[in-house]
């Protein structure tokens, strides 16, 4: 996965939980996803495709995913409820739709989120992608995004127009 | 949701099992996700995008995913891994691909499939979509697809074209 891709997912993430929950993130050093594998309670997740094939990952510890509610809602969820799905599903689609626009070259549609939470829960990419992760502080605990790309093929130029 | 669109997921979910793992599956009666959450411990997960947007979940329990992997590597994972996680998020593909090709007129494109693992982990898709979830007997044990479409608006003909 080219490194260029990488910088639309970083500051998409950081204006979108700035403007729209008034939270200032940290960014930390991006690797590559392996073995270490950062603990999240909350995951949104979101499917890419058009002239590359990919999945985002927004991660959240159970605080965070909290605490984003909140602010997004006006009122703190109890628990991890369908409104904290919905609000880490709509941050997800924000970030993935703010990253599609500054990657126009590869013409991405994005699909509908889901969110996943369960406090064990792993996500796995395909063998073939690298996915990238981007570590986060926030003064509400731990945040990561995950960004797996695949470019498509370009098919060989005339290759069927014999006719 | 329509229900037209549901079928499509339900023969190609058979199919698959049968013509990739030698694998019959016993469709039960589908329903609209709610309070009710099927249990499972591993969920491929892939994004549709096109004239729909969409999401697909194939979820198998512990047993069935174990097993689906020995069907598809000709070897039984010792636990869930990474063998586990390819063949279920390949499964997955398949799945979703073969679908797509029965909506051709959703002109529909796949992302790529996560998978995550994890004994109580939830899925949860936006508040707008009425996902629909169609569980499968099989000697493996429980399997279930969700899919949840929304179709997109279509924009007005001739809206700004004014000039």
């Amino acid at each position: 996965m080219k490194v260029e891709y990488i910088n639309p997912f970083i500051t998409s993430t950081i204006s979108t939980f700035r403007t729209m929950l008034g939270c200032r993130l940290a960014r930390k050093e991006p690797f590559v996803k392996g073995v270490v594998r950062p603990e999240h309670e909350v995951s949104g997740v979101i499917g890419l495709s058009g002239k590359a094939k990919g999945t985002v990952v927004l991660s959240l510890s159970r605080e965070a995913a909290l605490q984003a509610t909140a602010a997004m809602l006006g009122e703190h969820p109890p628990e991890i409820n369908a409104d904290v799905a919905d609000a880490v599903g709509e941050l997800t689609n924000i970030i993935a739709g703010a990253s599609k626009a500054q990657l126009e070259h590869l013409k991405l549609n994005v699909s509908l989120p889901t969110v996943i939470s369960g406090r064990w829960h792993t996500i796995e990419f395909p063998r073939e992608v690298t996915p990238i992760c981007i570590p986060f502080g926030s003064p509400w605990g731990s945040i990561a995004v995950e960004v797996g790309l695949l470019e498509q093929p370009v098919p060989a130029a005339g290759g069927s127009a014999e006719a």
